[in-house]
């Protein structure tokens, strides 16, 4: 199909997609003539792709073609699921040695309980660092607590989204899957969550506030 | 302590402090003389939270300022775990009424398995409309098989957060320790899920990327 026809099937505009195919993020089409490219099927399931990665995921521009790279190089499996989102979870916060110390202490515990070989650099553990200090540097040491229950759920979860992508017949399908599932998975699991805590809230709480302390 | 200690105790700049007190983030002080404010503990703990949703949980100004006001409120508990990050995760997508109808049928089977009660207009089941149509439009339908058990988990991670913070001595600390759980907990969450996927990626798939389909 034509550049038109591509836009007028994925509703995005003509100069979207041109921006997208500059950036990277959407292939170039088969050229038929110097002003001319053709689009496949291929191409389209691409555009709607990056839509939702930008759209209903809310990844940046930088975020999206680091994902669709990895998708084309067909990074292992196990490298592209932790490719997405960086940006979006990893916040810089300065942490001071002692406290790196003590919160890298605490995920090397949950690590071992959890089996989990923790790869030196992964950005997730940093992240981790990170938030384990702000809790304590905040005063709510209390929620540390949740820690270890949340790493054996995210097991739980691992195997769910492991298994849902597993069984694909083509690797294509395995791989543009895993990038889907845990992008948007992240949004659908925080939503439940919220709809978890509020009728969780209700039933502990009632529909009054708390007495004042 | 005055401003200049204030911002020494907790490392924010005076002119950012200045602006957040303009914002309303942080509540002003007392003044003590037509230019001159004095600040408490209660205005350091503040400051450290809006820094920490700012930097941290990665929200918006406008949001910090909703989460700020629902914890000042004393929110009903319930609505004050739900007031956060709608920004960052309720994203616009077009949805035609019948990809609606279909995506709010899943998500009552859902509600009605696990017993909850779903609000009018709660914007998490917009959320999970979009997301459920999006992950049908990419064809990636397969996926919606993780639902149920995103569902079941969500349940029980809201009872490890409501566990957490039910025993907290004062509505006060009550009601921050909801916010910040809630809020940096999904980041949690969402580096430890990273890091099990990781794991449980290269158990079910080795080093090497899968076979070309």
């Amino acid at each position: 199909m034509r550049m038109a026809e591509l836009s007028a099937e994925s509703g995005v505009p003509v100069a979207t997609i041109k921006y997208y195919l500059r950036e990277g993020l959407v292939p170039s089409g088969e050229l038929t003539s110097p002003n001319q490219a053709q689009y496949q099927a291929k191409h389209l399931q691409r555009l709607k792709l990056v839509r939702a990665l930008l759209e209903v995921g809310g990844l940046s521009i930088v975020d999206v073609r680091d994902v669709v790279r990895a998708i084309d190089d067909r990074a292992p499996t196990h490298e592209l699921l932790g490719v997405a989102q960086h940006g979006l979870f990893v916040r810089k916060n300065e942490v001071d040695e002692e406290s790196r110390a003590w919160a890298r202490a605490l995920i090397d515990d949950i690590a071992a309980q959890r089996q989990w070989t923790l790869e030196e650099g992964d950005p997730y553990v940093k992240s981790l660092v990170s938030l384990l200090c702000t809790f304590r540097d905040l005063g709510h040491s209390h929620l540390l607590g949740i820690f270890p229950h949340y790493a054996e759920i995210a097991d739980a979860v691992a195997l769910v989204d492991l298994e849902a992508i597993g069984d694909l017949p083509t690797a294509e399908q395995m791989v543009e899957s895993a990038v889907v599932g845990t992008i948007l998975g992240d949004a659908v699991f925080i939503a439940l969550r919220r709809i978890a805590q509020q009728f969780a809230s209700r039933k502990m709480f009632g529909e009054d506030p708390p007495a004042a302390g």
